[in-house]
Formats: structure tokens, sequence, C-alpha cells
């Protein structure tokens, strides 16, 4: 299964597909970025149009994203969720099995304990996924994350559909 | 000017079309609505599809919307900002004139002060477009309302552009 996840923002967006059947064998990963000087609804649109150009090359079969919490970062919450809106549209357009997890949910999946630092993840990233460095930038190494989670967690529990 | 003003929501949410060239003349308003069982991606996607329709039939030139502030309602927060971006992204696509106002730029315009009561903008609603009743539901009153804002506000002061 081809599991395309994906670090929801607005001025960066970390994206990260995996296959499954292959490994866990990375396909691609990387970010999306968009100008602080144009409009939020340019923005938007320019998330959308680049976002559609990964599911029309790379067909993921499911979509994981990482949740949001409004006491964390309350500045930027609001374009953030804005984008997530954007981010969700778009995979139910192209694909429907759309997953959500929880910060928690990915720490407890790669390092077996959920309160885990930010570079024990991206070790972890690094080690299952079999790559010779952690992946740059961090959005992206958060992105094949919360891929890996859905990977490591959806045979066991198919939840958190959204 | 045909001007669309819009109340966002997830759950519910009000749209108000007006026409500036015909002394503000109420071309349609109303509400959308999705259904609580759905998912929030599909919920997301139905919503896409109304305003399409909306944008499609009424080809406004100017949207105006209802800013957001994530210390009000922070538990529908999320849900409404994730909307508010699907709402943004298809009045890119449409129209690009695109408009935002606060509650307080809103109370202002309608009743000349910024902290008036909801019952008092809904009677200038009505007043100024002439309606014999009050717009309802509220979500539809409220779009009119930001319509109107936009129409009122625009010649004097082009800002809020998102």
């Amino acid at each position: 299964m081809i599991i395309l996840g994906i670090d929801p923002g607005y001025a960066i967006i970390g994206f990260g597909i995996i296959d499954t059947s292959k490994n866990n064998a990375v396909i691609d990963y990387g970010v999306i970025t968009t100008p602080k000087d144009d409009s939020i609804s340019l923005r938007l649109k320019n998330i959308e149009c680049a976002l559609c150009s990964l599911f029309e090359t790379y067909k993921p079969e499911a979509v994981a994203i990482e949740e949001l919490f409004y006491f964390k970062n309350q500045k930027t919450i609001i374009p953030v969720a804005e984008a997530r809106g954007v981010i969700l549209l778009t995979a139910q357009k192209y694909c429907k099995n759309i997953f959500e997890y929880t910060p928690m949910q990915i720490k407890q999946a790669l390092t077996g304990q959920g309160r885990a630092e930010k570079q024990q993840i991206q070790f972890m990233v690094k080690n299952i996924l079999g790559l010779k460095q952690i992946p740059k930038p961090d959005d992206a190494a958060d992105a094949l994350a919360v891929a890996l989670t859905h990977a490591q967690t959806s045979p066991r529990l198919n939840t958190n559909r959204v």
C-alpha cells in the first residue's frame, strides 16, 4: 500500500510517501512552500495545486495527516487549520482513505513511548526506513513519521478516519 | 457589483448575495448545511460543491467573509477554520477579490458602533436591504451583514484583502 503522510502547515507543508508492500520503501519526500507575501487565498490555491500533482504522480491509497490542537501555536492555528482544510479536501477527492494521528500516537508508534523527543522520532524514521541520513527539513521527516505511523498501526487499529 | 457574503462554519455556512448596482438588491440568501455523521473531509467536499454552484450561478465580483478569532469558540475553531480554508480556496478560483471583516467592523459599518447587539445588526440588515422580515436563519442574516459591510466600506476603504 502506498501511503502519503502529511505534516500540515500553510508556509511549509511536509510530505512523505512510502510503499508498505516493498518493506516501507521511501518513494519520495519533501516540502511544499508558499511565499509569505502572497495572500492566504492564493497560498491555499498553490497548496492544492502542489498536492494534486503529488496525488496524480504517486496515487496513494491512504493519506495520514497529523492532528491539530488549538492550544498549540495559537497564533498560527487559524491559517494552519485553513490549509489543513484544503489538504483534507484534496485528499477526499483523490483517495478518500484519510486517517489522522496525534503527535502522541506518532511518538508511541515509532518509539514505543508517547513522550519521545523530536530527535528520537527522526532517528527512528531514518532507521525504520533504512535511510542514510535523517530526512531534511524537519517537516518532511514529520510527514514520513506520520506515514510510517499509519503503516505500523493500521493493520491493528483502523480508526481515526477523518 | 455583485457581492457574496459568507458566514463561515462547517455544519452550517451562511451566504448572502447582493447587487450594489441595484441599490443593494438581495439576489439570494440561505445556508449550506453538512450532515454531522459525515467525515470532516466529506463535509469539506460538499461545502466546496455547494459553493461552486453559488459562484457559477451568481458570478459574484467580490467575496466578503467574516474573520475568525481563536479565542472565540475554541472547541470548534479547527473545523471552522478548515472549512474557511475551503471557502477561501473556492473564492480564489472563481473571483480573487476576497475581503475579510471582523465582527467589530461589521457592527460599525451597519450600526455606527462596534459593540452593537446581534438583534440590532439583524434589524439593520432587514432595513438597509428593504426586506419585510429579518432573514432566517441567523447564519444567512450574518452573511448578508458581511456582504453589506463590504458594500458600505469598500468605496472608502479597500483593505482587508485575504
